[in-house]
């Protein structure tokens, strides 16, 4: 049986339509293939945690918004695929090899075309490299539009993923990634703290300060009203799929595997992650005197979003406290983003833009000379040696990242706030924007059985 | 410490069951485990869409309907493993490859039984590709449950699942895949709009026509009820989790990694899926008025499906294109399937039928030569200077699979019809099939408290 | 456009921040990166197994209680992470090699740091086998958390944790997976039928009987009311995510890819499932008169803990055998585990213990002469030419682990019992552990509108 199966399966592979190998590869085409897997199993990981952004800005809000929340997801990462395949992914990687690339901003591979097979001397094809980049910026956008939650118009999601996918996160991309003017100074963001997590927070912070907070979220006298999210299976759920995803952002960022070293990344991550959710547990326990699931789940996402500037450059032990330090502050930042009166739903300002400026600073104090010269990026820490200077860079690149993410998207919003306006009517919020964006409920059964309006 | 540990990890991998490598392997035996790797997690890929399933049938039905919708997934999935491996898998690929293969039908691997190990010239462990085979006939089932949605006996299922995945998908991916005479007619589907998802679709449809519309769907005028589907957030979710998968189910088919072909697929799957996001969005808010969440989302999976046939054929552009076309066309034929009266409760016909035509055709149109070059697989299409020839297959396989697939189950189901009856009683359709099929609600609480009957 | 394109590539991959390969790497450095790839995919689907297990206990418990299960499960995945790289990895793996190793614990590796790259001449970098083998105690502690669900304090949570992580599982796989006395006996357990599952499940018997049964489960005569799970379609989700997370748990133990075993071991773990969840179905229908969602779920689990241990030492035929009849199993345990009396809200009992005893069990069965050749590990079992004497080992690790497990597990929570408590008060049981124990529900809305009280 067996013999007859092989003797099957050899005509199989001649008729299915799989290449036949004329010879065997050499060993750099199989190290290509290696990294090529490795770094399209990440980009599906990293793509994945848009099921995590579903669920954690669906569970993170109420029920009358809930479709529209959860689906409008699916189409802006759909539209931002576009828009980055046109133009974002030239602005962020483009440019001629032969030439000094620009400092600001790439320019080339607009409609990008990559070439259909690997070629000699590639560490791995670009196709592959393409769709990583494209989840990275699908997940910044999602970021984003937790500022947005609850009150946008369904235009200005459309609107504003062509100016953010197609301009400003590629442009920040660029400068710490793409061979800019941040890269030439050593800056040491390894997966994104900076570049996905804080752009996308701060666009979220330019969006929450021009929509104003939900009616009902503060009072006249200042003091504020906590509103629900509506399911907290939806938002652990979500934690646990970002966390799984994760790891291809963080050990896929770089972008091979025969050395090893992406194993020690997605070890320094999960310390990261847990370090996290442990702090803010046991914080929340400490201060409110009850366990804030709410705030633990923060607090893991704030670990993961702490590590991922500084996987590849710190220790373990490092590791677990960049983690803990980042679970006990997107506590404090929650409750000061609320005590001035910022309207944060699902909390991106604190999780993403907090722990994001953490983690990048935290390679300041933490990077290790054998790390750094692993990765031949940039300098060691404070705590290793290597002085200020690199806490100096990695303050820069916070700064400057977090100021032009934020006036970029400020003014993109302004200028739509004035031609189209950015927020529905009030009659509009309070029935939800299932209904009035969309025209049905998302959970028609359960909103009319409760008697809601309409 | 670092020294330490690693003498205990070489003691370890001796103890640890796991091989120690006598010497080291060859260049083809890594390739062949490069391209074992990726099929493996493909496969795992593929099956993780059954989540999707899940998600996307419940989310479009109602709350008394939700266990035995999700439930019955699971147990179909476990029979149709089953029954592939005894019988199904030898239909589709079973053969000796030293005779002619039979044109219609494969016979052998009867209650397969793959190597233990790889075997020397095997491009890679046929245990690896069952498993990806098996996660595909998983999905066209999962489809064809679409057309059954809140009326069929669970004994349907059992029985339907028996003759699908054992005789029905297995002839036309024969047919395709496995050697059979459109194969040897250079008919291009690469991976499966036709041979999984239009398979899928035609049971779907020979499902709706002999058990009929749900209670209350259409007037007796002829006009429409539409029966909203209780959760959008399960929908979208449903709709990542299938794009996720896709991803596995078109670069996966590719079976290889070493040439990085499989990324360039990866590449055109992410555009033919934003496409279709995109274009079905816009169109439903022109032509409605409001952006339709469910729209968006078909619009989503018919540009997974249309690029499924093509994206090894297709360059990026026309993947865009292909994309958006099957966005709009998913939208006019929801439309089409509702003014005939045709209930189809998750829109398999449109989402996998109307758009797994279309994606299959286009290679007709936009195959290039140098793609059709590497992929070995029928001739250049209509725009690329190939003519009408490559369109006529493409016709021909659409057509007679088409066909096929609908008569086929047509048959059984109408047997099944006359022997065992298709349909539960009317008092069993609106008490709902978690009570009457399975005995309890599969949302106790909720049911209850809305005071829902029983 | 296309050679443009790859120039800037060029350029692209001095700046990001990624290696540059000196000169090819080697044979062996090529199939420690397939080794480590696979393994650390293979983490991440045990992870993603979490997911699972937090849809799995939130759908088959009640509302009120929702926010806690799901939220928990992220702190105590963080905590045990924190704890098994403090100690536990150590207790599990640690031990210099070039000593007989202490049969009973292993000592050494404590606050593991794993070394930054591959070394030469190992099978893998240990960086992906800790994150591999930290996944697998998350499962175990999961299943633990089976039987404290509805009724156990938070801090309980904590503390147990601590000392499971810890402590108890790393003693039971040091005894078969890290060289301890059992591993030198012969014990076939591949991926953890008793290492993981039945650990996990005496965890849950311990904290079940000390917890006794939740309010209202037992009648004072003895006799049993049912306390339904809250929503079916999360069960069924959290099956397929199980399902799916499963190829990473036992294909991935095999720990290489090259020889392609990984793929036979793939296949026999689907098969296994299949067969679980289909006789579950049946017996269930036969026994019952309808057939049972929940019995079907637990079917496909039972099936696919049975064939953990055996996969890689049985035949496809036997993996069926075991699964079936692991599924009739999983439905009578859980009838006899009522008749006594013990609350077991999410079948840890039945699906992880039950099961997982014959799982372990069947390998003194069915193991064959050609893969016991090939896992180098015990002898072939009864029915393939090896006597009693597999079996007898296979019996042995059952017995001894499971009542370490158990005494273990309820020496420390009966310490704790006396010390801080389990319980919640009846009062707090009735409102539910949300508000309880967090002072929020996890469905604010929807309870709210239920009309429940507070």
């Amino acid at each position: 049986m067996v013999k007859k199966s092989l003797l099957a399966l050899g005509a199989l592979m001649v008729l299915f339509p799989t290449m036949a190998f004329a010879e065997d590869p050499s060993a750099a085409t199989l190290n290509s293939g290696l990294s090529a897997l490795w770094i399209l199993v990440a980009g599906i990981l990293v793509l994945l945690m848009q099921g995590g952004f579903i669920l954690l800005e669906t569970g993170s809000t109420r029920m009358k918004n809930a479709g529209h929340v959860a689906g409008k997801t699916i189409f802006t990462v759909g539209l931002a695929s576009l828009v980055y395949w046109a133009v974002g992914y030239g602005f962020a990687f483009g440019g001629d090899a032969g030439e000094s690339l620009n400092k600001f901003i790439g320019l080339g591979n607009f409609l990008y075309e990559p070439s259909f097979l690997a070629v000699d001397g590639e560490n791995y094809p670009s196709s592959v490299f393409f769709v990583f980049q494209l989840a990275f910026v699908a997940v910044s956008l999602s970021i984003a539009w937790g500022g947005f939650a609850e009150r946008a118009k369904l235009s200005v999601y459309l609107i504003f993923t062509l100016f953010f996918a197609g301009v400003i996160y590629p442009i920040v991309a660029h400068w710490i990634w793409g061979g800019g003017w941040l890269a030439a100074d050593g800056s040491q963001d390894f997966a994104g703290s900076t570049v996905v997590h804080l752009t996308g927070a701060m666009a979220a912070l330019a969006g929450t300060i021009l929509l104003k907070p939900r009616i009902g979220r503060f009072n006249k006298d200042g003091s504020a009203n906590e509103i629900l999210g509506h399911n907290q299976v939806y938002t652990a759920l979500s934690v646990l799929l970002l966390w799984v995803g994760w790891f291809g952002f963080n050990a896929g960022s770089w972008l091979a595997v025969s050395d090893g070293f992406f194993g020690f990344v997605a070890f320094n991550t999960q310390l990261g992650a847990a370090g996290g959710a442990v702090a803010a547990l046991l914080i929340s326990w400490l201060v409110l005197g009850k366990a804030d699931i709410t705030t633990t789940l923060n607090g893991a996402l704030a670990g993961l979003v702490a590590i991922t500037a500084s996987c590849a450059y710190v220790e373990p032990w490092a590791a677990v406290v960049i983690g803990l330090v980042a679970g006990v502050l997107v506590f404090f930042s929650a409750k000061f983003f609320e005590a001035i009166r910022v309207d944060d739903p699902i909390y991106a300002l604190s999780v993403h833009g907090a722990a994001g400026v953490w983690g990048t600073l935290s390679n300041g104090l933490f990077a290790t000379k054998d790390l750094v010269t692993i990765t031949n990026v940039g300098k060691s820490g404070l705590f290793y040696g290597g002085g200020w200077e690199q806490l100096w860079v990695q303050f820069e690149s916070v700064v400057v990242c977090g100021a032009f993410a934020f006036v970029a998207s400020f003014v993109v919003l302004w200028v739509m706030k004035q031609v189209v306006g950015l927020r529905v009517t009030e009659e509009q919020e309070i029935i939800g924007l299932d209904l009035s964006e969309h025209g049905t409920y998302g959970y028609p059964e359960q909103m009319k059985k409760a008697g809601t309006s309409v």
